[in-house]
Order: structure tokens, then sequence, then C-alpha cells
């Protein structure tokens, strides 16, 4: 056996005890942790600095570093993000049905945990904590396989977390680390067939799509948007403009950030230098059809059919003129990958077909793509974002890390 | 591009239109269906002697024949089925949940289909059409793959299908049939990702591992169940019997039968003889650990490791005497499959804890495991039982077919 294997076997042992803990315990353990996090913040400190440190010799990018660190004020968010969750309704044990049959069998629905769910992620030590108590709440068991970088945060983090489980009375195996944080030990995750029930994999393209294609174990891809914004011909082009700016702009590096903006030809001469005047404030790249280049002149780089399935996750947006609702939906089912679409319009009958027909986890009239997430929606907490169709779709809050079991009272009954 | 992702391609094609339909139409299409299967008899029936002459020509068992075989009554029974489908509620457009943001957005979340369904089956020819008008109800194009042994029923019912889909003005490639029933033809199913939005196995274990250990697009485990009856100290020994008798010998070749009888120590003495009283007129076949071979004597043959972890689908029991509830759980948790467990008590401190504790898609207290079954369960239909967790847990009806999205309604929004 190896040491993942006996971990995961620690952690399906954990998991059977803690779906059994009601909810007091378990927002009693949630409250300790941060406690214990914002006690703990001097050794959580010192082993950041050493993470930054070599991250900083061996040449990570400013935007990189600036995930990786931790800092008092970023100590306090984490350590309150955890209340919050303590104070999220508990999904386990609720009953979503239950009828009676003509045979007399009560058959009730009752929400359940997975079990044990293991988390690829990368650079952001707070995904550590975020992910953890979101699989305690849901009565999942969790394996968190977090990249080098943040190798010795994560620990510190994993430390404090297990130790206050224990104090509180729960299996400190609950939250499993693995300590390799090499390729072997994703790869090893993957195929833990019979031990974990689920597995997310949070971060770049890279390590989605080497999860999704390789893993033996359920998984749920998150997070890959290229996500557009149309503007159509009965559209408020001021809005528009402001929808467009606030989707691409208000955090470019984000899966929900707009990628791409169709606008309707017959508008096109009158919107692009509007959205224009917003764009340029940051710089922002234009890669354009013939028609935007025409419009916009030398400002556009020309668009290559690269362009219109790029995920720039930057200060670049590609635009494209379409002859309207048909090309912008046929363009979308062809180059979005089924995250966040919107359509900036005022006709109910163009608002009413795009809803209908675009086929992705979120479709926006009038309103920035930047809204999918789980807080936004309502849900309390968020552990990504599915772009798969099956089990959950959009924001993953606490019910999407649970499952159901029929429970089935009976006086004797036969078939 | 192969013929099948050629097949798939018409079948996303056609998924998108399907999506659009309303349930009238849909509706209109599943009663023509089942008229033209009656109309269309004599040449189903024809199709399926010529199956039926291979099949003994090769030496097929009988129990396999009789599943292969049609009759007029079988196809008024699988016509009758297409109706009640029609009949059901559609579960397309339901808006599970909407809420008014604290910002004004206006968010719903509306069940969609899944998109293209593959199913890859065995012998049943009525398979073709029950999975057929489940997809089609739900909104869904699917692909048929069934076994070589029925392919001329199979194809003569798909011939059917299509034509009337096509009379009702839906597109024929809602329902695709591949023609090619090597084995080639399931791995290249398995192997459709970005074609196919859910792959369903249906039929023996051997080609259910290989279709979860092998595929990647998104998969369904259907159908593996060691069952347990778990006789209780406490228990009505007479209903245990009756209980057991039920799941064991009701219908033996299906996943739902039991498998495993645990019965407590204390009142083993008196249960096993009375068990045998019920199974002996079946000729069911005991296989017992060393108590129950002490108990019933030479009657029981010597359980092996391997009986724990058999699905017999036969008329065998296996049988293990156990110290009381920490072991049954125990042996239930390494044991089952996760698909239908019971327990026979009257002591309600033992069932609470049986239903709590126990990880199964359905948890019985006095009832027989036979009614894991979409309709015994209310849901109008099946396409099939799931063990896995992910998804859809138990019997599969038109809800577990299909996804969801949310529809945002804005006036503007940004973040």
């Amino acid at each position: 056996m190896t040491v993942l294997q006996m971990q995961a076997l620690s952690a399906k042992h954990a998991a059977r005890i803690l779906a059994a803990a009601g909810t007091a315990k378990k927002n009693e353990a949630l409250n300790a942790i941060s406690a214990a996090i914002l006690a703990g913040q001097e050794d959580i400190l010192s082993a950041n600095r050493e993470d930054l440190e070599s991250a900083g010799q061996s040449g990570m990018s400013e935007s990189l570093l600036d995930r990786l660190t931790l800092s008092r004020e970023r100590i306090a968010g984490i350590a309150e993000g955890v209340r919050q969750v303590a104070a999220l309704p508990d999904p386990i044990g609720e009953v979503t049905r239950m009828t009676t049959r003509p045979n007399g069998l009560v058959i009730g629905r009752r929400r359940v945990p997975l079990g044990v769910i293991g988390i690829i992620y990368e650079a952001r030590p707070n995904v550590t904590v975020d992910a953890a108590v979101l699989c305690l709440k849901s009565g999942n068991a969790v394996i968190l396989r977090g990249g080098k970088e943040a190798f010795r945060s994560n620990a510190a983090l994993v430390r404090i977390m297990r130790d206050t489980l224990e104090r509180s009375g729960l299996p400190r195996d609950c939250i499993c680390f693995v300590e390799d944080t090499s390729r072997k030990s994703a790869d090893e995750l993957m195929g833990l067939r019979g031990y974990l029930d689920l597995l997310i994999p949070r971060g770049g393209k890279g390590l989605i799509r080497s999860v999704t294609e390789h893993a033996r174990v359920p998984v749920i891809e998150t997070g890959v948007g290229v996500c557009h914004v149309y503007v159509e011909k009965d559209a408020d082009l001021q809005m528009g403009a402001e929808i467009l700016f606030n989707a691409k702009c208000s955090r470019p590096s984000v899966c929900n950030a707009a990628e791409t903006l169709l606008v309707d030809r017959s508008v096109a001469r009158e919107f692009l230098p509007m959205a224009y005047e917003f764009l340029k404030g940051r710089n922002v790249e234009l890669r354009g059809c013939i028609t935007t280049q025409e419009i916009l002149g030398d400002i556009v780089v020309p668009a290559t059919a690269e362009d219109w399935d790029t995920e720039y996750g930057d200060y670049i947006l590609s635009v494209k003129v379409v002859s309207g609702m048909d090309e912008a939906l046929s363009f979308i089912a062809r180059h979005g990958t089924g995250h966040s679409e919107c359509i900036v319009t005022n006709n109910y009958l163009s608002a009413q077909r795009f809803l209908n027909e675009v086929d992705a986890a979120a479709v926006y009239v009038n309103a920035s793509t930047r809204f999918t997430d789980g807080f936004e929606f309502g849900l309390g907490a968020e552990i990504g974002i599915s772009t798969q169709k099956m089990h959950a779709r959009g924001p993953m809050g606490l019910e999407e890390l649970t499952s159901s079991k029929y429970v089935i009272y009976g006086t004797g009954q036969l078939r």
C-alpha cells in the first residue's frame, strides 16, 4: 500500500465518523478552527515567508507572488470565512422529498455526504482552508493536494486545522494533506478508485484537462471560461459598454471574466468607439475581425482563428461583428465553454431567445458575467464553478458536495 | 471522421432542436411512436424471429432466449410503456428555485436536457424503446448501442421510431442507432469526448466495469447489487423469513435481489430453520459461515471468502451469523455494493441506526430490497439504477436525465 492509499483509507474511516456527527459538533469544530487560525497567525506568516523566499528565488511573476502572499489582513479574512461557513445551514440530513406509496411504504430521499473528496489546486493558500471547511461542513473528509509553491503555508494551515479537529472530538483525518507535491501524487490521486468519491481540480487549463482526461474517479470539471458579451441591435449601448468593461476589466484573471465581444453589425459603428472609450483606460488590447478593424482602425490587432477559443485571463478582448442573433448563437455554441454568457438588449424576444438557446451554466440578460460566483448567487460559499452538466453546474456550494440516499420505512411489504 | 463521430454530430444537432421543442410536440411524437410500434408489429416480430434463430443456432441459454423473445403481448406492453412516458410530467423548463438578490438580479435555476446520451446495453430489445423514449421526453438525443443478439429486432424498432419522429416534425437523429455491435464501437463510444454528455452502461458486471474504467465521457454506473437482508435480534422472525424469501426468490436475476443473509447470533437458531422452510421450496443453495453450518447441518455448503462479494443472480444465498449491529454494519460496509440494504427489526433504535449508518442508494426497514425500482418509488419510469453517488443515486427517472442552467435577469448590474 502506498502512503497515499493509506491516507485515503484513513480519510474514508474518518468520513464515516464525520457523516454521523451532528451539525452542532461540526460547527463547534469550524468555529474552533477559525479561532485557531487567528491564534496561529505568527506560525502561518513565518511559513508563508519561507514560501515567498523560495518563490522569489525561482523567479515567480508578480501576480503569482501576490496570490501566494499572506498577511494579517488576509489571515483575518480566511478566519472570518470559516466563521461564515459555520453559520450556513447544514445540508446534511435534509429530506428533499418523502412520499407514502399505495402499498404503505414510506420513501424519503435524504441528503448525505459524498464521502472522501480530493482537491488538486495551485498557488493560493486560502484554498486550503476554504476547501477543507466546506468539505467539513458538508460531512466529507478531504484530501488536499496543493502546489509546491505554497507547501509550507499549506502545511502550517493544515496542522492547525487537524490539531483543532482532534481537540473538538473529530478525527484528524477528516482533513488529509498530501506532502508529495510532484506530478506523481496528482496522478496517483486520479487513480484512487474505491477511495475517492470525487476529485475536484482547481487551477489552470492544463491541470483541469489532465485531470478530466486521466482520472479514474468521479471528477467535476471547473472553471475554464471563454465568456461572451453580445451587444444586440436593441441594446442600451451605454449599458452595453459598462457591462462589457466590468465583465472584462474588473478582474481579468478569473474564469467569469469576458474574453469576447460580439456586436450586431447595425450598431457596431456606434458601439465600438463607445466601448473603446472605457477599455482604453486599462490599455485593453483588442483583437478584432475585419469589420472591427475597419471601424476602429489601427488600434485593433487582427484576430486569428485561435483567438476565438482563447481564455486570455488578461487585458485582452477579442471582438467580432455579427449579422444578428443567429450568428451570435452559433458563434457562442461553437466557441463558448459553457460557463457564462451575456446578452445586452432591451428587446424582450431577443432576451428570451438568448436565455432559452444558449447552453451554459449561467446565461445573463443585461448584467455582467462576473456575477457567476457562489456568494453572488446566494449559496453562501463556493468550492468552484462547474462547467460540466452532470451532478452540478455553475457555482458549487455545500449542497453540490452532497449525494442522497433513499430511506424506506416498511411494515413487511413484499413485491 | 468516423461513422460514429458523424452520427454523434448529427445527434448533437438534433439535440439542440429537441431541447427547444415544447412538451406538446414531444408528447405528440411519443404517442405516435406508441401507435407506430403497434402498427409495425409484424415487421418487429419477423426481425425478432431472425434474431431468435441465430441465437438458437449459437446455443444461447433458455433464460437469455426468453429475454430476447418478443411477442404480441410484449410489443403491446412496450407500446403501452411509451404512452405512459408521454403522460408523465415534462421535467424540462421547470425552475427549481428563483431568488431576487439584494442588487436586484433575478436568478433562476432552470432544468435543461443533458444533450446527447449514449446507452450501451445487452440482449433485451425492449430497452431500445424504453431508453429512446425516456431520452426523448427529457429532451435528450440518444445513441443506442445494443448487443448483436438483438440486432435485427433493435434495428426494426429504431426504424419505426425514426420514421415517426420525422412525421412528427422532429429530427430523425434524436434517436441514433449504432450498427456496429462489435467491441470496437463500444470502445469508440466511451471515447467520444465533446460529443456525448452522458454514457450509461446497462448490463452485466463486465460491461459496467469496462465502461467505468475506460470511459473518457461522463458515465453513470448502474446496477451491480450485492444486497443484504439483516435479521436483527428484535425482528419479527416470520416477517424476516417472508422478506428474505421475497428479496431472494421473486426474481433472482435482477440487481435488487438479495445475495446475503445476516442474522443475529441470538436468534439464528430459531430463524435459520424458519427461513429454510421458505427457501427450500425453490431449491435455494445456502452457502454459510461455520455457525450456519452447525445450525442447519449438511444442507449448507461452506462459504468461501469470495461468496461474500458475489452477485449470484441465481437461487443461491450466502448466510452469515453476526454478533450484532456493529458486525452487521461493518460487514455491509465491506461487502455491500451500495445498492439496496435491509434490516428486519421491531427495535426503534436499531432501525434508526441502520438507516443512518448504512451507505447505500436505498436503505430499508422491514421491506423487501426488490422495491428499488423507478416505478415502485413513484418516479413513473426508470432508465437504470445508479450505484454511484454523483449526479444520481438509486432509480433514475426523467429528472435524473437533466441538468440545470442559471438564467439571470438584470438591469445593468455591475460587480
